[in-house]
């Protein structure tokens, strides 16, 4: 391979510019047969885009062959289990933005956020007050809140989804036992209210043993995601809110690895003494904390799930 | 999954675009601590330019995931031999802007094109006016020109590197039987003259069995490659050149699958019929072709190979 000297910085000609410009009309001119013509665009604009990323970082052949052997590495790492795609869509910020490009901000409705690989078709339900947490292992967390629509109506009978990863930082799917733990749905009631016990939310690691690991170690970023609880939301007439709520006083707040935090979903989770009276009269050995979170859903599609 | 509407041509709101904007900022912020400035400006650029893509077509839910399954099967077809993620490169432009970017255009050098994954280390030796074939079918053509730099001063003793397919289309590397053929290197005289048999270049499909010849189908375009014949030329004192060759007349030219093509480098193969004498008495049983190529070397960095 040749040596190539960084041009990074160093003011092209007007005829190289020109080469280069050709090049890319050639290339966006090959999509002008497409018959469809949401998929023309969406190829035209990647081309665009790529070409513009190339011509503006003036990227080395070195450096191209880094970006080939990062994503056959992906590939390669990549099965049933893990999506390195996935995280790399998610450490670039793009899943986080594909998610804010599809729930538009409406009104007073409550912040969307990542899906996140770990929800499980199928979770137990639970009545209004239940334990989600089936055995996991944390501090228990009292949650409760309202599900209204945007005019301030209550909404009975809408669906909430939550799942959190156990005091380890894992998943009940990451055990290797089969349990199903700290997942649960339940629905609200005729005023709209919910409250269900959880388990304090603790910060966790994506998987970092990939080439996406080493990314974030080459530029000096974290793999761990600020603590949170998963909410799904749905309800007819209403949009499907996907999002999370996150923990005041985090120190991950602010460098969470996917970007999934929004100041209007860090919430206060109230440590309560051992022996504080719980709201339902439980008896609790320790103590234990709580959090209020009112959900406002936007007007939307019933969704086809 | 919700079924999202297109919102690609619907204005969004000033709120909205802050709510994107604020996504931007903070990945590309989340760069900050990046001890190694090439690297924070290339991940900082790829961000940019990546949410830009999906802020401008306002990708959906549904889309992002064909992306995901793209990725995915690209990862999984590759291996030692099959290269997915270099046909999406070459295809989408990518590996040919690469080149156009590190081979800025120089006085009346010879432009550069793609390498292709077809070159091999080691091919062997041929006097001046041999012939590279090996025993390779095809029609015979005779290739003859001078090497020079751009003062026109003869480069004597460059290394002249050329491969090819042979008619069936193939590379001596895709026939299961180890054949090394149509692959030879040379070297100019003190002209800086060079000649040698070859076989005339036909057109042949870059590999479309995987998700980039799936693109390719969808789109409407050909996964052929314009005929033509690999040349990579190295002297002390010149920037390397690695170009084709390319048949004037040829149907391919104006959509070669990975824009190789550029109008210098397209040349006049010129038919010779049954029983014309050759250049160097040669006899050939039937039509022959022959075509004049001369190079003109950049200044450059000797390589490092
Ligand atoms: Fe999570
Ligand atoms: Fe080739």
């Amino acid at each position: 391979m040749t040596t190539i000297p960084d041009h990074s910085n160093h003011p092209i000609s007007e005829r190289q510019r020109a080469v280069e410009e050709d090049v890319v009309q050639r290339v966006v001119h090959s999509f002008d047969d497409c018959a469809d013509p949401r998929l023309r665009r969406v190829m035209v604009s990647l081309v665009e885009h790529l070409h513009a990323l190339l011509r503006d970082v003036r990227l080395t052949e070195d450096e191209w062959q880094v970006a080939i052997d990062f994503l056959t590495d992906a590939g390669h790492i990549t099965d049933d289990k893990r999506q390195e795609f996935v995280l790399l869509s998610d450490t670039l910020g793009a899943s986080m933005q594909t998610i804010a490009i599809n729930n538009e901000a409406y009104g007073d409705a409550t912040e969307a956020t990542v899906f996140g690989p770990f929800f499980v078709d199928g979770a137990p339900r639970i009545e209004l007050g239940g334990d989600v947490a089936f055995g996991a292992a944390g501090q228990p967390c009292w949650v409760e809140g309202t599900v209204r629509d945007v005019d301030g109506d209550p909404v009975r009978n809408a669906r909430i989804e939550v799942w959190e990863a156990d005091d380890e930082g894992l998943y009940d799917v990451q055990h290797d036992d089969g349990r199903v733990a700290a997942r649960a749905h339940l629905f609200t009631d005729d005023d709209g209210g919910y409250r269900f016990w959880g388990i304090k939310p603790t910060p966790y690691p994506i998987p970092y043993d990939g080439r996406v690991g080493k990314m974030l170690q080459a530029v000096g970023r974290s793999p761990y995601r600020a603590s949170h609880l998963h909410f799904m939301v749905t309800a007819p007439g209403c949009r499907r809110l996907v999002t999370h709520i996150f923990v005041r006083g985090d120190e991950l707040l602010d460098r969470d690895s996917v970007f999934g935090v929004k100041d209007s979903l860090v919430k206060d989770f109230i440590e309560q003494p051992a022996g504080t009276p719980t709201p339902d009269g439980r008896v609790i050995d320790g103590p234990w904390s709580r959090v209020r979170f009112d959900v406002v859903l936007a007007p939307g599609a019933a969704t086809d799930e």
